[in-house]
């Protein structure tokens, strides 16, 4: 897969050096090459911004750098990204739709974001990380990119480690434990230490289904759920509504 | 606000220093503090992870690095945030609670996460940026940080700038334009040239809510709409469906 990242902060992209991200981009698994925004600007002072139609607080990014700099990068597989807290939500089905093209374009806007016109014209996809505001989209970037790059194939070193984890089954992670057995008189519960894998299965699925029961009711109400999975959660104090919604 | 971050890749947070973020760490608003976990290892492979009980991919960080860690740094005022996607989700409405603190905590975790015990034995709260799957916590606190320090006085330069945008109101922002008038055979809609502030902000209110609707019909439920609004919506495409839910 090949990225390109366009913004006026390309230093900001340092992370995609270390770490998993790091070992595939020098394995040739993945390759990202980022640019200054400012190289296709042609006035003295390199400005990429302006002030808003119609008036208001804040600045407005110019079309004419973007459209340069997507006139050089855009290819016919080539899929544009430009972070926004106005865009679809980014989702791990988001990560698994992108990490199948084979040329991805990030476009990172800064201050009150980009003139509208560059994403109609180059049919951009307009994509929030949550909802919240940032700065830029430098950092949803990175998060994205992250997101992405782990599930392409060979970069993540224990392929089973995509297998179990919130948000590839609809449902939060069961919480996780390693030695010592006892830590500060806390212990790991009993049941995770006894080899019995049937029951320690169970036991993460209870523990899955209480979680996100009690931290994310609009997941469980989407969830595929069997006849055990209600009663559990029914014996945990949350009773199924008969409206698909555990409450 | 002081900020400590605990991971084991520290040079993941280069980005904190440039920007607005750096520049308010230079103006002594902010100060930042990224520690080194493997710092709090006392064995000669400086180890910070171990198999999870009850077996199963991947690997768990063990709970006594992570203890000393938080010994150190936990104050009185302090909040431990930990980062986590089977976490509650880090809305805006979380960066303002947090902006509200005078120290906060990120810890880290990579592998499959943290042991457990940890964010029970120290009171974390664990905090999702969004419904994915990343490499590990430190592109999210870099997320959470931004979206936190962005809030705190004198942060960002014009202060105006919070007052207009997604997420605040509960709508997404409408799309923005600046010059040229017209580029690459694209107009800025006319109306936002007009120079009439009623019709300008009736238009953005309009726009808002259609790309609410279209994109985000979750927070469109939620939203104080009136009845200008929703009269707008129905001539929009998207009528009331009398559940306060537009469809």
């Amino acid at each position: 897969m090949k990225i390109d990242i366009v913004s006026i902060f390309p230093e900001y992209f340092g992370p995609l050096d270390l770490s998993l991200i790091g070992r595939a981009r020098g394995a040739g698994l993945l390759r990202v090459d980022v640019h200054d925004l400012r190289q296709w600007t042609h006035d003295v002072h390199r400005t990429v911004d302006d002030t808003p139609y119609g008036g208001g607080p804040g600045m407005v990014m110019r079309p004419e750098p973007w459209g340069q700099a997507l006139d050089a990068l855009v290819s016919p597989s080539s899929v544009l990204v430009v972070p926004s807290p106005a865009g679809e939500p980014f989702t791990q089905s988001t990560a698994v739709s992108l990490a199948a093209a084979s040329h991805l374009i990030f476009a990172c806007g800064r201050y009150e974001g980009i003139d509208q016109r560059v994403v109609d014209h180059f049919g951009g996809r307009e994509v929030s990380l949550g909802d919240y505001v940032l700065f830029g989209g430098e950092v949803a970037v990175l998060a994205m990119v992250e997101a992405v790059a782990r599930l392409l194939p060979g970069v993540l070193g224990n392929a089973e480690s995509l297998v179990e984890e919130s948000h590839t089954d609809g449902l939060l992670e069961a919480p996780v434990y390693t030695k010592p057995a006892s830590w500060r008189a806390h212990d790991v519960p009993e049941i995770l230490r006894s080899g019995d894998h049937g029951r320690i299965a169970r036991w993460r699925r209870d523990r899955s289904l209480e979680r996100t029961a009690a931290r994310r009711p609009d997941l469980l109400a989407r969830a595929a759920l069997s006849a055990r999975d209600r009663a559990a959660l029914d014996e945990a104090g949350f009773p199924d509504t008969g409206d698909g919604v555990a409450k």
